[in-house]
C-alpha cells in the first residue's frame, strides 16, 4: 500500500511518498509560494531531483501538480495516482474529534471551532482539506490528529481547575500536540533498547516544540495545553502564559483582546523575547556576539524546558530513556547540555564528547547516568502513514 | 519594640502582637463583620481571652477597638498604644513597588496599579490602609510585600515569553507571592539542620498554596507567576490556565473578558473541579465517600504540586530539604503522600508511620530517604515583623 503523507502551510505544501511493504519513502517534494504568479513544483524521486515553475493557484492544484511529478514517465515512481492509496494529514486539533478519522464535513466543522485556539494551524489546514476534498472526490483523506497520541494522559494531569461544566461543554483540557512524533520516539526507542516498558521523556524541539512523559508506550503527561500556543516557548507563540496579565496588556497596548492575543501567537516566543529571530541559530550566533537578549532567550527556552522535564520525571518517578528530537533536539549540542547541566544526583548525565559528535540515531548519556539519553531523528510521516493504513484496513 | 501584624480581609482585621526582644507574641485578635450592624471584637492576651460585640464601620476603627483591649486596664499587654513602633501588613502586590516600604500615597497608588491582577487581595488592603492612614496619622505603617522574597529568581525563570519591552512597561514577570511564608521556612529549616547553604523546596499548602525553590537561603524559583491566581490551582482560584481557551470560554458563557476573569478567579480552583468545596477538609471526607469530582479535585491539586516539584528538583539539581507548611502542609498526610509517592528514585521517601503522627516541628523522612522531608509550622507575623524592625531602624 503507498500513502502520500500532506504537510500544508498557508501558502505551501509538501509531502512524502511511503510505501508501506517496507515502511521506506519512495517520494518527497511539495510546491513553494501557491496563489503566487509563478510556484516551484519539486521533486525528490529515488534521488533524482524534479523541478519544474508554473502558476499554483491553490493546495488542491499543488497536489495535482505533484502527482504529475510522482507519474513523470521517464522519472516518476507511480504508473498511475490510483496507486496512492490515501492521502494523509497532520491534523493538528479537531476538540471533539481526536484521533485518526476520515475526512468528512463534520470532522472539518469540529476542526473549525477550534479555529481560536489553533488561529497558525488549523485555517490554512481546513481551507486547503476542503478544496482537496473537493476537488479530488475519488481519493481518501485521512486526518491524523496531533492530540490522539495524548489521549491516554490520566485526568488528574488533563483537567484545568475550572468549573468542571466548562471542561465538557468547551472540550477545556490539556490536549497536547506533536502527537506522531512523540508516539514515533517512544516506539523507536522501545525497540533501541530492546524494552517496550519504559519511562520515556521524549523532547521535540523545533520551530515548535513540546515534550511529552511516557509509560509503557503510552502518553502519561505533555507539557502542551489546551492551545498549541502553551506550554513551552515557541518560535514566535508564548508558551504558558498568565491570563491575568491579558487586561493590563491590553490597556498598555491599546488593543483588544483579539490583538493581544494574536501577539502572543505572532510576536512572542523566542522572537520576541529576543527581538531578533526566533531560530534557534541565530539566536545562539547571536548570543555568541554578546547579544544579551538573544541570551535571555535561549536562558528562557531551556529552563522552561528543565521545568517540564522535572514534572515528568517525578511524574514517572524517575527516568529511563530520555530522548531529543526535532531539529534542535537533534541539532544543538548547547541546547542539550543545558537542559542536562547538574542532573548527576537525579541520574542523567550527558557525555560531553559524545554530546558533539555523530549523527542520526546515537547514545549520548556518560558513565554515571542511570538515564540512557538518546538523540532519534523522527519521523512523523511514517506515523501517520501507519495511521492511515490501519484505518483503511479497518 | 513592638510591632503589630495586621492581616486584612474585606470585612475582617486579624493581628498578631509581636514583642521584638524575643519575638514572642504579646496578644492576637481580631474583628469579625466589619461594616455589620454587630462585630464581634476578640483578644488573647497571654492566655485570657476578651470579646466584645459593637458596631464597626470600618478597618480604623477595628485597629482602635482593638487597641482598646490591648490596653484594658486589666487584662490589657500595654500601657498605652505608643508602645507599638509600628503596624506592619502583609501586602500582595506593589507592582513597581516591591520590598518593605512605608506606606505613602505613591504605595498605595503602585498597589492601586495591580488591582486586576490580585482582584481579591489588592482592593480591601489597598482600601483599609488608606482609611487607617488617614485616621491614625501618628503609626507608622509599613508594608511588606510578598512578592520581596522572589526578587532573586534569575531572568529565566522571571521572564515570560512576551515581546520583551511588554516585560518593562506592564512590569510583566513572575513575581511569586507567599513571600513572609517561604521566607521564614528557609530561614528555619536552615536552623534545623544547622545548615544555611541549603537546597529547599518549601510547599506552602493552604487556602493558597505556592511552592518555592530556594539555594542559599535566597528564592531561586517559584509556583506562582504575574498574579496569584497562576501556579498551583487555590480553594476558588483556578492556578495556571491557557488564555487561548478565553474567547472560547466568552462564547460559552456569554461573559465578557472580566466575567470569565472573575469566574477563574473566584469559581474555579478545587472549588470549581469539585462542584462541592474550596476546602481541602471536606474534600477529603467527601472523596472517602465516593465523590468523584472530589477525588478529581484531590488529584489535580496533587499531580499539580507534583508537576512543580519536579521543576524545582531539575532547577536545584537534587534537595536537600523539602518542607510542608500551610493548613494543608502540616495537617494532611494524604497529601503528603501524595505528594511524595513512588519518589525513592529520585532521592524523596516519606516514613509512612512519622506522615500519620506528631506535631509541630518534625521530620517525615524514611531511612532511605536522601532528602530530609519535614513539617515546620510557617510564621508569616514573624517575618513581617522582623522586616517591620529593620525598616524602622533604618
Amino acid at each position: 500500500m503507498k500513502i502520500l503523507v500532506a504537510n500544508l502551510g498557508s501558502t505551501s505544501y509538501k509531502y512524502r511518498l511511503l510505501d508501506m511493504a517496507d515502511e521506506g519513502w519512495l517520494a518527497r517534494g511539495g510546491v513553494e509560494r501557491i496563489g503566487a504568479e509563478e510556484s516551484r513544483v519539486y521533486a525528490d524521486i529515488a534521488g533524482h531531483a524534479l523541478e519544474t515553475r508554473a502558476p499554483v493557484p491553490d493546495h488542491a492544484d499543488a497536489i495535482r501538480r505533484c502527482f504529475e511529478q510522482l507519474t513523470d514517465p521517464q522519472h516518476g515512481c507511480l504508473q498511475s495516482a490510483d496507486e496512492v492509496a490515501a492521502i494523509g494529514f497532520k491534523a493538528v486539533h479537531g476538540g471533539r474529534m481526536s484521533g485518526v478519522q476520515h475526512v468528512t464535513p463534520e470532522l472539518l466543522d469540529a476542526m473549525e471551532e477550534m479555529n481560536q485556539i489553533a488561529p497558525a494551524h488549523n485555517p490554512p489546514y481546513i481551507a486547503a482539506m476542503r478544496l482537496i476534498r473537493e476537488k479530488l472526490p475519488d481519493k481518501p483523506l485521512v486526518a491524523a490528529f496531533e492530540t490522539a497520541f495524548h489521549l491516554t494522559i490520566p485526568p488528574a494531569r488533563r483537567h484545568y481547575a475550572v468549573p468542571y461544566e466548562w471542561a465538557e461543554q468547551c472540550r477545556l483540557q490539556k490536549w497536547g500536540f506533536h502527537g506522531a512524533s512523540h508516539r514515533y520516539i517512544v516506539t523507536r526507542i522501545g525497540q533501541l533498547m530492546d524494552q517496550p516498558d519504559l519511562r520515556v521523556i521524549s523532547c521535540h524541539l523545533g520551530g515548535s516544540s513540546s515534550l511529552c512523559a511516557a509509560r509503557d508506550g503510552k502518553s502519561v503527561a505533555t507539557s502542551m495545553g489546551m492551545s498549541p500556543q502553551s506550554g513551552l516557548p515557541q518560535n514566535n507563540r508564548v508558551g504558558d502564559f498568565d491570563p491575568f496579565a491579558l487586561p493590563l496588556l491590553m490597556q498598555a497596548t491599546g488593543k483588544p483582546l483579539e490583538g493581544v492575543l494574536n501577539d502572543l501567537a505572532e510576536q512572542s516566543g523566542l522572537l520576541g523575547l529576543s527581538g531578533l529571530s526566533g531560530d534557534i541559530r541565530d539566536l545562539e550566533q547571536a548570543a555568541a556576539e554578546g547579544h544579551d537578549r538573544a541570551r535571555l532567550a535561549l536562558d528562557v527556552y531551556v529552563e522552561s524546558i528543565r521545568h517540564y522535564l522535572g514534572g515528568m520525571l517525578v511524574a514517572l518517578g524517575g527516568v529511563d530513556a530520555l530522548v531529543f528530537t526535532g531539529g534542535i533536539g537533534e541539532n544543538s549540542p548547547a541546547i542539550r547540555e543545558g537542559v542536562c547541566r547538574e542532573l548527576e544526583e537525579l541520574g542523567i548525565a550527558l557525555d560531553a564528547s559524545g554530546n558533539t559528535s555523530g549523527k542520526g540515531e546515537r547514545r549520548l548519556d556518560g558513565e554515571t547516568s542511570r538515564t540512557q539519553i538518546w538523540v532519534v531523528p523522527t519521523k512523523e510521516e511514517l506515523v501517520v502513514a501507519r495511521q492511515v493504513q490501519q484505518l483503511l484496513k479497518g
